[in-house]
């Protein structure tokens, strides 16, 4: 089965080759392509429990948790560690990457596959950003886009950049807030391409409502 | 011609029929969509000299500016009025919503397309927002969208009201970024739906330029 337009996409650093993980679609492969990272694959338990304890924390009676709330509880994980914590817009597109229901909220396990997530581009930033200065350039987005297994234009690729920088370089809330996109505008385009050709056919509503929320 | 999907959708609340102002397509038809407004029309040129002002205060060597530099030239116009100054992702996304080049910058004719239509989401936002809460409600919004032309589901719609809302409720930075994608998500879909069906075959990396900066 070819991709032509794009690889595995989904955080994967792992040295892997791009689509190793690809053969499903839809939600149910997302967790695997966190699968070379050790945040916390070797000690499972006890980084849920603490995980659980932040997400109880902040989540509301119905056990789920808004943007708002969704921002207070990653700055309290202080999963960002040196790096500034997540703006609220960044967190909204965390949401809405996970909310395949369209609820606006996040459970637990939707919750624990996020976390997996930011540790694994926490972890690729601080491989790039090796002077520790908070930043990257832009060839810098560009290489590590392409190693998590996205096949994008150069022209595509400098848009990008562009947009995700702030006087020509880019934080680690913008470069999050640039994989969660890339994460879930991917997901949604490859739900519809049932080919797998790197080829869809959109209507508007459906259009909107995909990528508005996100 | 018909077209089934979207209406106006170009911020047009004017009293026109949705759909008025749409024979052409792509960027020479978007001034077209503000005429109803009183905003500058009645006295252009020295709401232009203004414009001309603020913008010439920030714009660099070449004339343009970035989204930083957008973000201080609107607030020290004080286009937002009573309510919070633009953030610099709404700011990052008015860029995108015309930056047809995808050079990141704005040049000063795309500035004066820009402020026609925040004064126009402006008046529409004054217009629901009657007790100067600096909110509005998620069915006001949705309203709103309608009475813009856009045809959109009770999904689509709801989807949006909780992605643009804080607490329950949309303040007007958030208002406004919901208008640029909304208008700058039509754009980029009609611009690719020749037969004006409401319908579009998108290839990957397309998709992805078109909804990654916007």
């Amino acid at each position: 089965m070819a991709y032509p337009g794009y690889g595995g996409g989904f955080g994967n650093f792992s040295g892997q080759m791009p689509g190793m993980q690809m053969p499903g679609t839809g939600p149910n492969m997302l967790p695997g392509g966190y699968s070379g990272y050790p945040a916390y694959s070797d000690n499972y338990s006890s980084a849920d429990d603490a995980m659980w304890s932040y997400f109880t924390a902040v989540a509301g009676q119905d056990g789920e948790v808004d943007a708002e709330e969704l921002q207070k509880c990653l700055t309290q994980s202080g999963i960002s560690g040196t790096y500034s914590p997540f703006s609220l817009e960044t967190c909204r597109i965390m949401i809405a990457m996970l909310d395949r229901d369209y609820t606006g909220k996040m459970g637990f396990n939707e919750f624990k596959e996020l976390w997996a997530a930011l540790n694994a581009w926490k972890q690729n930033f601080m491989t790039i950003d090796q002077d520790r200065s908070g930043t990257v350039e832009h060839h810098e987005l560009s290489q590590a886009i392409a190693i998590m297994g996205y096949r994008l234009s150069p022209q595509t690729l400098t848009a990008i950049a562009k947009r995700y920088s702030k006087n020509g370089r880019i934080f680690f809330d913008d470069y999050v807030a640039c994989c969660v996109k890339l994460r879930a505008l991917t997901d949604f385009f490859r739900r519809r391409d049932h080919l797998q050709q790197g080829c869809v056919n959109l209507i508007y509503d459906d259009f909107l409502q995909g990528t508005m929320v996100i």
